[in-house]
């Protein structure tokens, strides 16, 4: 069966900021969205009420049926345990611990539903419905304040033993390197995150450059964002085009990592630093080219993202679709 | 098919100092073997020519013809053309430029021939036969003179897009630290490679520390290799088990990478330098433990290979009832 003519899923991705919902068909037409706050500092069941509202909300407003879903996908932040449907931690949920999210929603709606990390999601919505559509295999990278990855192997998403698999961002490049919150050293997050941009940025205000950033942020260097240090390079400012410069080197080395491992036919760059793929990706690929065998070297096209910060909701309904045609 | 009454096949496993060649039944028992020696300096044609005779010698010794054979397959180290049967390169026989070996095998023979890295051999045949058997996913590290790599996804050898992945030994996991012929700094290989533990115990005695290594090799420092240095660690010599200690932890970071990356059930560590695995996987398993996401460092267990230094010919052998099966 090629699914042409299945039911649609419903499709979340909750973000330490906002949640989106969607009504998606099986071939990535997004019929339906909705879009509301996290609010996460109100508590578990608050963020649950309230994704759940937006969930009826959806459904009413487009006049389907729970029974018209073939199943519900969710992507969270986090260590999902995606075979019991159980959010385990979330950075972007941090009262959340052991919540047994899909198990809740099953039974509120009488509909098979999925967890799956968002990074891991955000890599199968660009796989099916983006930037990697039709590949074998590839590696995507999400840059946003932290760094998130996904891993496609032979069409598929790869989750590793427990589902915790492609945390890419947590790959020690510098052994010898500055702290990560992770507890290593040197992380590729430490050096390429949206976090590590914005830090680098203001640290080396702070010890005396000069940047049109400072009167960006009206002297509040703690204000200043990787879209404003993107924003900054963008109109020539020498500090913000080193910064991202400097990110962009490191990203590069874990690129070299990535190729010399998987060999993949592409590596997508995705997440909010994205939005700064011009400073990022060719300086990137030269350090891929420089360093890496050049036989995969050669194989990998390295581009940015398609799908924007809705490849997590669309990934989350290509991986509701799969389960659900496993069990079927 | 099971394949339990299947055709046996040849496979052979090109090593820098020796060849190894055996037929084996699809359960993988080896049926006979033969071993003989590379020489590579005597140039292509020669050590194509012993490979042949090695072939031969086993065909006709245990009375069977290449017609009873399912397959050929052959592992060697380099990078390997898989798709086209091409050497293109390789660190054992360096004057191999694009040999299409698996094509000048199956003219030969008339039958089916196929090639692939002996790392990842090595990880298929421990996959198969070895310290893997009926895992889903496991990733295998092959430290000798340099390190090799191979991938086991969902049952299968991942070779990714053009058959040279898993070159986890060029993963950079120091990026100030030493140059490595490959081109970067700082590459797992330069701190864990049988090479690396043979240099830094030498260079040490160099600059004035005391080991019982210096009468063991009667002085000829360029002749302590990892089998030395372990051997002087089992007698208790301080350095040599401080050198093995220092190549343990880095192993432990670049296997920190690994398990955040896969996820993996298993790691497996194999090659010469396994013979040090006292010395090397204990202590690199605390650097996962203290170092990788602890969902991933639960999950994975680090074990020594079990099939020597026989793991590549297992591989190659399982390699080409893999490729035989698909034709079929």
């Amino acid at each position: 069966m090629t699914g042409q003519n299945s039911a649609p899923v419903l499709a979340a991705d909750i973000g330490g900021t906002k949640i989106l919902t969607a009504i998606l068909s099986s071939r990535g037409r997004m019929l339906a969205k909705d879009v509301c706050s996290t609010l996460a500092d109100e508590g578990v069941s608050s963020v649950i009420e309230r994704l759940c509202a937006s969930i009826d909300n959806l459904l009413n407003g487009n006049d389907f049926k729970p029974s018209n879903l073939a199943g519900i996908g969710i992507a969270c932040a986090g260590a999902i345990d995606a075979a019991r449907g159980v959010i385990t931690t979330s950075p972007n949920l941090p009262e959340w611990s052991d919540v047994p999210l899909a198990g809740l929603l099953a039974e509120r709606y009488g509909v098979d539903t999925y967890l799956v990390n968002d990074a891991s999601a955000a890599a199968l919505g660009e796989h099916r419905f983006g930037a990697g559509q039709g590949l074998r295999n590839l590696v995507m990278l999400t840059l946003g304040t932290g760094i998130g990855g996904g891993i496609i192997i032979d069409g598929e998403l790869y989750l590793g033993a427990s589902g915790s698999a492609a945390e890419m961002g947590h790959m020690i490049i510098d052994v010898n390197g500055p702290e990560c919150p992770c507890g290593s050293k040197g992380c590729l997050e430490v050096f390429a995150s949206g976090k590590a941009v914005a830090r680098d940025a203001a640290m080396r205000i702070r010890q005396g450059e000069k940047s049109s950033l400072v009167d960006m942020v009206q002297g509040r260097l703690e204000e200043i964002t990787a879209g404003k240090v993107g924003a900054a390079a963008r109109s020539g400012d020498a500090l913000a085009i080193d910064v991202l410069s400097r990110a962009a080197y490191y990203l590069g080395i874990g690129l070299v990592n990535l190729v010399n491992i998987f060999n993949p036919e592409m590596i997508i760059i995705g997440g909010g630093m994205a939005e700064q793929a011009e400073f990022l990706i060719e300086p990137a690929r030269q350090v891929v080219t420089a360093g890496a065998f050049p036989i995969s070297a050669q194989a990998v096209r390295i581009v940015p993202a398609k799908l924007g910060n809705e490849a997590g909701v669309y990934g989350a309904a290509a991986y509701a679709f799969d389960r659900t045609k496993r069990r079927s």
